[in-house]
């Protein structure tokens, strides 16, 4: 089979691959219909992730048909049409007992890291009843593969970790795939005010059309001082952090009102400054996650129900043949303007 | 009347001051019968605080003998003994209609900060109805004295933003008066293992009478290491920052587990490093707070049920004419093994 391979950092490249064979009883084989490409896809390009080896497979994204399970699989047989979460969930361990798959003892983010992922034509899902979910027919395949990772990351990571209520400010630094997922599924509580930030005005057109209630360019904007006059000097309810890097975090330490939350949703790769001299008073909440996927099923129904549209964060869609394309034009997503890409394999 | 008084950094004085006057419908006057001196004031007196003026008097913790009440003041009168709060609340504005009374628009720690405090024979506390309670009679003073702050900054700030559940392992880094108190409460939730750390030898066999499960020095252990041995290299679900220091936030970093919660309870002066290049993933809630009282009702109620015995807390006693004395035994822990002290008006 054909199969879009790390080796190295670099372009990904497209190798002949065998197909993947059941290696437990708790295994599934499944023929990829589509994929993405996710940051976490450049990340690992760029040599950022040490712990993707080279030979490695990327991809922890997709929707497919089960080709053959294991003989400890029972929810899913050869034919059915299923969503492939990007972390893996044995469901038995400490971790998955308290719907923290993201740090199962035995999956949690492996799919295109530890082991083989869907950017190729069959991948092996390990804990596939943990790991799978079956789709309603009515879901078009490509609404569902925003399922895989990017929508529950923006809603568990930003939305339910910013605690987002009814009349609050909230503010999302970060206009990307990300920052738009919490974008979309903050909407789902009703907040007064749903600002986004961002450096890129294409972004932030598209955050209009996306429910923002009002955006601030802070390449051009002093957004502190604007947001502490929106808000009668008191500062903001909830600030989702979804970029990663220590300037916007330290522009939502700044702007947190007493009482707040700041969700971290950017993938951080150095230390930033927490200024609890003055934040030890001021009654705010901080968290951070690694998506569990425990809301798949819930935004599935959100899907269903008409109240969220994944289809809206696709911009390009490309052939398997024209895979390195696909790469070129979401690296490059400032001149492409690209949010996220289908690949039909 | 006697007054202990601020007048710029160094010792407290004593002077005389008039008698404290009702100014507003819905202040109360009352008489203090017992209080404490709190590390705040020692900071004030090191002028750690700017916004507290010389001449000020100081104290925000007491009981008393309600002596005279404006017209507007429903749920005391004179003769009544009650219990002053650190924190005083209006229970009108945005802030106290959230319970956030420490952040209150007419109030919050204003007592021995920006209006004269309780270390005198007199006080006046506005808000009255908010910022009063009224005392059981089986409860003697002095353990009362210890819910106008230790106790709840304690339990509000360290136990209920660490989320302490059954069965968890809870650290709490820092065997002073708030560090014994969050181990006093902690107790209420029924932890699996609740361990101080410290380096005074003499607060870590207080923290073992007082129900630690086991106790760290950390002068002459390395408490990481030992608490990844303990709990398997999977760190402990809530860790209690309870000094304030960038060093003990940085050993709550180092081993809180996945899923974790850090709750700071220290008084920061200074920045402190966020590890979010580690932390982003883990899933950690980390909090902070002024204490907002909010607890100080159902403390009593476990004072009254004989679940939480407050005069644990107290290791010296002394006189209005032994005020100065009670500042240095109280500023010199280390050698005096002063807890809290109480002050006899």
């Amino acid at each position: 089979m054909k199969a879009i391979v790390y080796q190295g950092p670099g372009q990904p490249v497209v190798e002949q691959r065998a197909q993947p064979q059941l290696q437990q009883p708790t295994d599934a084989i499944v023929k990829v219909l589509k994929t993405t490409i996710c940051g976490t896809d450049l990340h690992i390009l760029k040599g950022d992730v040490p712990t993707c080896e080279p030979g490695r497979i990327l991809g922890h994204e997709g929707v497919g048909i089960v080709e053959s399970v294991g003989s400890g699989v029972t929810r899913f047989k050869p034919g059915d049409r299923v969503l492939i979460s990007c972390i893996t969930s044995c469901g038995r361990c400490a971790y998955c007992k308290k719907g923290m798959y993201s740090h199962c003892a035995d999956g949690g983010w492996i799919l295109g890291h530890r082991i083989d992922g869907t950017q190729a034509e069959y991948v092996r899902i390990p804990h596939a009843d943990g790991s799978l979910h079956p789709l309603p027919a009515s879901i078009p395949d490509e609404a569902m593969v925003m399922l895989s990772d990017i929508l529950p990351t923006g809603y568990e990571c930003g939305v339910l970790n910013g605690e987002v209520n009814p009349g609050d400010v909230v503010v999302i630094v970060g206009a990307g795939p990300v920052g738009l997922s919490a974008l979309l599924t903050a909407q789902f509580y009703s907040p007064a005010e749903l600002i986004l930030v961002d450096v890129d005005a294409n972004r932030l057109a598209v955050a209009e059309r996306f429910g923002a209630t009002r955006v601030l360019n802070s390449a051009r904007e002093d957004v502190a001082a604007e947001l502490q006059l929106l808000t009668d000097g008191q500062g903001v309810d909830v600030a989702v952090e979804a970029v990663g890097v220590p300037a916007t975090f330290a522009l939502c330490e700044r702007i947190i009102a007493p009482g707040g939350r700041i969700a971290v949703l950017g993938v951080h790769g150095v230390k930033v400054d927490l200024h609890l001299e003055t934040l030890w008073s001021q009654n705010i909440t901080l968290r951070t996650r690694l998506v569990d996927t425990v809301t798949t099923p819930q935004l599935m129904k959100m899907v269903e129900a008409g109240k969220l549209d994944p289809q809206r964060m696709i911009t390009h869609r490309f052939t398997f043949g024209e895979a390195l394309k696909a790469y070129a034009v979401f690296g490059k997503a400032a001149d492409s303007h690209a949010l996220k890409v289908i690949l039909e394999m």
